[in-house]
């Protein structure tokens, strides 16, 4: 499988940053979900783009899959090394390299995750607003194309993304973008990179978009009647061009689930979470004319987090809706979906999904990137059941027909990986054949992440 | 050139909108720019997207070059038929086919253009922002990743583009992103698309992003002592997170070809051109914040266009900016340069470029969306003078070397064409043969647009 002298060049560049040991292999066929899969021959500690490309040099020359590996809390199978081969941790290459504060730019090597990169920027007055709730690497996100709670205001991974630097399957190093805000020279290659999950190349650096600390923030949270009500207040948020930095669902079971973890007595009902950022005075006419509008769809509760130490318990509640919502169940494991729509769509899509999941008999709180059209169902299974794990899985591919059928997406900000592969045709058509031939054209013996994203070749 | 079983199989398609008139013929082989090309073979004004996918069938089995056209305002000859072939040019593709007003989108056909959309919007409420000036068709647009005066708040094409028809190089039809807001399925083909300039395939649908039509708007001009003060002053207003919808550089050259051309009386010193979108409190915040700055940075003479009128006036002014320029040397004609370079070292940049413009000896107004790094000189040259022709084209070259070494780009909003072709190694390294990489596995028979974009092949 793994050939000795492939191991011995590995050795040779990397030392014991190459390792075979059964641990750190295991560590690496873990996923956050269900999906399984055999793990890697070996992963890959380097802290340089020369090792990165020298490495992908030599399984380039053996014929060994080359898996990028973040923090490994992709949900869809992404970083599993479904045929073997190298798993390239990126954890040592994990530094903020340069801030450019009056571009409003910063450098960073991929391993940085979301929170030590925004630690680090806290001087500096400025921030990277994308946030998955997960702590993921920066490079792991850009995989993905990760988004979250802030992406109705600052855009996903594809806005944040200004440029990048990817070792590509034959060892070659290149550039994408440039330190310039807008570009019209030539094929937009960081935005082919940004999503592509490892499958074209790893990437070792990125140029980021930063955003001014806001002067001023205001989030509260408000119960509604019900989920269409939420919902509608959401469009006419939207429409009425408040520019809210946060919109977040939850469905009562949500709400159940998080009074429990977080000890919160939130009402339980439908809620939504909402966040502005701007002047002070700014915030302050864009909460009052919220708050117009969630009055007149029905609103009751309405309870402002002025003060940080509010805040910050009000996010840590939503960031912790996850396990929270897999701790209500006890035994269970999730199945977490990840369907976007469009918004005038949102509140029949999560009803028929909500019905669809009454009808199965396992609970599955919905909770949501609202904003976006993005929700997600946490269908909760119990461990090591076999029907109820099918039951999950032809429940998440209902939620992805549904999200077709209704103009949408197979997933918002999840990714394809393993488990979405067998939509992507569904949603793709003809144009899932054209990512299968940029795949061969860049990638042509599949070395780059295999199983995932495009048709096996 | 043309055989005539393409011709008959063309003809029995289209009828009379397939033409051999050589005025057509001329129409199709003039560009705005100096640069120029033989004419095509024959024009087509297809209808249907099924149309364009038959032509493109037929085109294909004949090795005929494809090549698209909107408007044929592109500034790089982007729209030449320089190996003959088949232009196809959309002009009856331009209906707006859906506006769906709660999820802020529109579906149109790629020969609308910018004005016609945005009048066929004004009843609802909402407008689609991108503002190249000209008045350049969406697919047009689309195809060459434009953007203009409305780019730092709104974004470019890229960010404009939610989804896109596609009609490849061997006539297969196909479908990029959804109506959702966002999405991580797959390889990102609709940015992709966006840019690609006619080499990857035609666009014959696209789903659009618009935007609430302001509530309030608020513009004004401000001359500024020196182009050094404007541009720290863009800087100091971007960091500060004042949300500008528009902030427009003109040097003094500019200011005056303004002044002769539209009857203006403006201090010829560097102006911004500036304009706040928002609530009617919000407008009045960002334009007293703005003018504090302003004035820190030694501003003088701010007018205030409040009065729908007055906007336009100013605005029609700096959409005339180019023709005032152009009318300001009799007799000559342009060359328009793009370059982009990041904020912190536009001044620079422009400094570098004043100077290098100044000791040529031919006139090169700068003007610019300064809010982006985007600056343009406008070189003219006296019509038929090969010697100034030459001049103009160093000067502009040496603009896109500068651009590079600034760590910016050397088109920040009209791309290659033809004419910036001889720069892309520079700008991308091997990046540019991974274009041609992709170019090659799409359009392996390299009929669409030939001879622009990526190397020869
Ligand atoms: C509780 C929880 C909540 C979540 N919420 C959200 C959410 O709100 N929004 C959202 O978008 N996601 C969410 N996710 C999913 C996950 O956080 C994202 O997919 C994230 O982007 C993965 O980053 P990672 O660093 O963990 O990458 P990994 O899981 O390690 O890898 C993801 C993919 O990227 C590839 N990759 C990693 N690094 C590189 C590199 N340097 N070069 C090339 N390829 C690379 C891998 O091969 C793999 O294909 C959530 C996950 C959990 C567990
Ligand atoms: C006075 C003036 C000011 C300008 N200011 C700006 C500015 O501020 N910002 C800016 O970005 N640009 C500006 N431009 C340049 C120009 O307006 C843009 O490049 C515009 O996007 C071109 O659109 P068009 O419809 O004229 O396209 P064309 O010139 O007809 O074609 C441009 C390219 O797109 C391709 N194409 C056209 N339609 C399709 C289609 N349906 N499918 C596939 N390919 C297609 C063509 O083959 C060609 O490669 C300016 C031009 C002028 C003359």
């Amino acid at each position: 499988m793994f050939p000795d002298p492939a191991l011995t060049a590995l050795r040779a560049l990397l030392g014991d940053r190459l390792t075979t040991s059964p641990a750190v292999l295991d560590q690496h066929a873990a996923s956050e979900t269900h999906v399984t899969a055999r793990s890697p021959d070996a992963v890959a500690f380097p802290e340089t783009t020369a090792e990165v490309a020298a490495l992908m040099r030599i399984c380039a020359s053996h014929g060994l899959p080359v898996i990028g590996w973040g923090a490994g809390t992709s949900l869809e199978g992404h970083a599993l090394a479904v045929r073997g081969g190298v798993t390239v941790d990126f954890t040592r290459m994990d530094r903020l390299i340069e801030v450019r504060a009056e571009d409003m730019i910063a450098r960073v090597q991929p391993g940085i995750t979301r929170e030590a990169l925004n630690a680090d920027l806290r001087a500096t007055g400025l921030m990277f607003p994308v946030d998955p709730g997960a702590n993921a690497t920066i490079g792991g996100m850009a995989a993905t194309r990760a988004s979250g709670t802030t992406a109705v205001r600052y855009g996903t991974m594809r806005d944040a993304v200004l440029g990048l630097e990817v070792v590509l399957a034959d060892g070659r190093v290149i550039r994408t973008g440039t330190a310039a805000p807008k570009s019209s020279a030539g094929y937009d290659l960081t935005a082919l990179f940004v999503g592509s999950e490892g499958t074209l190349g790893l990437i070792t650096e990125l140029t980021l978009r930063l955003h001014g600390q806001p002067e001023a923030i205001s989030a509260a949270v408000c119960a509604f009647p019900g989920m269409a009500e939420a919902v509608d207040c959401v469009i006419a948020t939207i429409q009425s061009g408040i520019p809210m930095a946060r919109i977040e669902f939850l469905d009562d079971a949500s709400v159940r689930a998080c009074n429990a973890h977080a000890g919160m007595a939130l009402p339980e009902v439908p809620h939504l979470l909402v966040e502005f950022h701007g002047s002070p005075a700014g915030v302050a006419e864009q909460a009052a004319r919220f708050g117009e509008l969630a009055e007149a769809f029905g609103s009751r509760g309405f309870q402002w987090a002025d003060r940080t130490e509010d805040r910050t318990r009000l996010w840590k509640m939503r960031h912790n809706a996850y396990p929270a919502i897999v701790a209500s169940r006890p035994g269970a494991t999730a199945v977490v979906t990840d369907v976007c729509v469009p918004i005038s769509r949102l509140a029949e899509a999560v009803a028929e999904t909500q019905a669809d999941i009454a009808a199965s008999g396992i609970p599955g709180p919905i909770l949501g990137h609202v904003g976006d059209g993005n929700f997600h169902a946490i269908l909760l299974v119990r461990r090591d059941d076999p029907d109820e794990l099918a039951t999950a899985k032809a429940l998440a591919g209902r939620m992805a027909e549904r999200a077709l059928r209704f103009g949408g997406t197979i997933t918002g900000e999840h990714g394809i990986g393993i488990g979405k592969k067998g939509h992507m045709a569904a949603e793709h058509g003809d144009a899932w054949a054209v990512m299968g031939a940029i795949k061969a054209a860049l990638d042509p013996a599949g070395l780059m992440n295999p199983g995932k994203l495009v048709e096996d070749q």
